[in-house]
């Protein structure tokens, strides 16, 4: 009774966050009727990215070079390095501020009860690249969650170790908000108005 | 600043239903930072489905096959036709119901506004194919909206003019729901109770 190759293709659709079983058939129908042409491009650029795009050696953002844009560009001001938790943070604060620092992407924030340590965000690569002395100021912009704000802590304590001044961004971002959602306007004033972390 | 790999990876998320720029991001970001492996998969079982899967030339549903399945069984029975919707419909009466007759795909229903008419959803092969006599009875389960109770008045004027039976779900679909996210119960009662449609 059933098309194996539809059933398939149903069930490769639940790999993407957030869609169950009728999602993914009305994805798997969508494209079929309506979208081939689309569906076409879709699983030629997927397999070309997970084939080419990595992460930068710098900044741990995905990349598909061995080093990104933004590290590579000689317009960016190396001395001021801003932590966020993912890639869709960083393309947050370049569409809602004139920051012209350069980032570093944790993929993560620390959970000790998923078993992510210090370790499994690079904090020993950022900790070494602080140890250097051309960062003078260290933003950081972890999601004000309570996992968020515990690695903010941590990361405050790790620059001040290293003779690096480390910042916060504003309140003004929403409790217990996801950093990537907060509108351009507060983001943006957020950002602006960071302060200083004293001890 | 931007990658265009990534970038391009976004864009054509979208083209899949309901994805708008944020979560065509999220996609293509947990694809590359979790799910390499099933992102791969769908790329490759997302062409072979787009190239593999056509239409039957009986039922108008999906299929891998000229004919599909269900109408190339030999324990169907082929005086029972059942009209529906979209290929989901079958799945769902498949599920929730034992009908052993088989089905005719609409893949839409008749909507003048958007330029669907009568031949767009192959009325006419359908009326072509009640007319050969082998069909007694109609069972028109298009969803129970606007426009699928126009389609079903249509349908059922086409099958007495060919001197074939029509028929209609009885009442307990939600009134302006679409069958395919009707729970089960509901479904297979409204299935087994369908009454026949006086003139
Ligand atoms: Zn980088
Ligand atoms: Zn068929």
């Amino acid at each position: 009774m059933s098309l194996p190759l539809l059933e398939q293709l149903i069930e490769a659709f639940r790999v993407l966050p957030g869609v169950g079983q009728k999602t993914a058939q009305r994805m798997a129908y969508h494209v079929l009727e309506r979208a081939r042409e689309g569906g076409q491009r879709l699983s030629e650029v997927l397999a070309e990215a997970i084939e080419k795009i990595g992460h930068c050696v710098q900044c741990r953002d995905f990349s598909e070079t061995e080093v990104c844009p933004v590290c590579a560009s000689a317009s960016r001001e190396r001395q001021m390095l801003c932590v966020i938790e993912s890639p869709a943070d960083r393309l947050a604060i370049e569409h809602a501020t004139s920051y012209r620092g350069v980032y570093y992407v944790l993929q993560g924030r620390l959970s000790p009860l998923d078993g992510i340590g210090p370790r499994e965000l690079g904090l020993d690569k950022l900790e070494a690249r602080l140890a250097q002395g051309e960062v003078t100021e260290l933003i950081i912009a972890t999601n004000s969650t309570v996992e968020g704000e515990a690695t903010a802590h941590y990361l405050a304590q790790l620059a001040r170790r290293n003779k690096v001044r480390p910042s916060r961004l504003a309140q003004g971002l929403p409790l217990g908000g996801e950093l990537e959602y907060v509108d351009r306007g507060t983001l943006s004033h957020a950002f602006g108005s960071r302060s200083e972390i004293s001890e």
